[in-house]
């Protein structure tokens, strides 16, 4: 049985008291039913992950005894996702995989044939938090909020590199050119590029065309596989 | 808009008249007001896509002629997906990506620290082929009956290679060996393989374990990464 990990917002080191907030104190004594004594993972995207002992176990609150850095601070690459928001559970499960692959920030992006016109930020926060804890990373990546893909690209740093993962353009390559620095994925929405976005991006200096195979994907698959072939080719893996 | 697509269970050829099944007639004249003369896409798994008109539209059934064919039969790589079930919505989700990612045949399998015991067949054959219909393939891979790990590997053809995606290995390399023929990737359960099957795993002739990155990835995200990185390697893409 694995040890629960909990994201805290708090620094982390030696001898460290860290109080709990409600919600915290509830999962960990209430539902997991930890007592004093018990041992936690925590990590808060800065100091890494250390190991922790339940010194204090309230309905409403408690507090943590850090001990012992269990991981040094494993930030992921420098790699963003831009994603059009889909229905309410695939942009859940965007979210979810982006973090387990090792993205650093989740960008969700209007474009013209997105049908969401907005999004809960904060409960994707929340789900990119959960997704950390579960799967042993010692950040959470920042979900920004939702922007326009035409605002984005007019102040864009041309120096962050933009896979562009776009279903029409089959015949592709998987291949990425090996150009370090800072990079992006664009994942297109269900609907796919309008002819203007898909003119635009193709003309700016900085989007790199990749295929992800002769299949259409959904928005949360195309996901998971344009991050496996940056990882696999650019990034930690 | 693009056109619905539909799997039939029957011939398709110039002139031919297929009949609808009556969910078939119910989703397209009920659900989707199609009328006479609309047009609809339809594949087989064995003769490509037609496309193919409304000629008798019934609230219990209907027929569709055949026009022309849209485009050639065009079956996946001989590549298997080895997965344990995991809660439904999951695997759900595993056989939904691994027909767009490009997977021959599903194979659920039962390990030792699966905790699911039966899957319905039938069920997740329907998602197979609701997923078929949505990203275009031409064919519907086949799930098969639960079989227990063990078993299926007392009977394993040596001439099939098994990609091991194996979370305990992370220094692993994301590689392939370039070996040509039939392949199959066997995702491992949440709780991981017990000692035992990575022992006997790891002895196997036809194993090639990779590693999936440093972070633990989920079973569904697990099955798509495995799967970029085949099709990219050995595959369709």
């Amino acid at each position: 049985m694995s040890r629960i990990r909990l994201y805290v917002d708090h620094p982390l080191g030696a001898g460290q008291t860290v109080p709990l907030i409600r919600e915290q104190a509830h999962y960990l004594f209430g539902v997991m039913r930890l007592g004093e004594g018990a041992e936690v993972l925590l990590f808060n995207g800065r100091d890494g992950e250390w190991s922790a002992r339940v010194a204090e176990a309230g309905k409403r609150g408690g507090t943590l005894a850090c001990a012992a850095q269990t991981r040094p601070l494993a930030p992921p690459p420098d790699l963003w996702l831009l994603f059009a928001p889909v229905k309410k559970a695939r942009t859940d499960f965007i979210v979810e995989k982006a973090v387990e692959m090792g993205a650093a920030r989740l960008c969700p992006v209007q474009t013209e044939f997105t049908n969401s016109e907005r999004i809960r930020r904060d409960r994707l926060q929340a789900h990119a938090v959960e997704a950390a804890e579960q799967c042993g990373a010692t950040t959470v990546p920042e979900v920004a909020d939702l922007a326009r893909l035409d605002r984005l690209l007019d102040g864009w740093d041309p120096s962050r590199r933009i896979m562009l993962c776009d279903e029409t353009r089959a015949g592709d390559d998987a291949a990425l050119p090996a150009e370090p620095g800072p990079w992006a994925i664009l994942i297109g929405p269900e609907g796919g590029f309008s002819d203007a976005e898909r003119a635009r991006l193709a003309a700016l200096p900085f989007t790199r065309p990749v295929a992800l195979g002769p299949r259409i994907l959904r928005a949360d698959t195309a996901a998971v596989a344009a991050l496996t072939l940056w990882q696999t080719q650019l990034g930690d893996w």
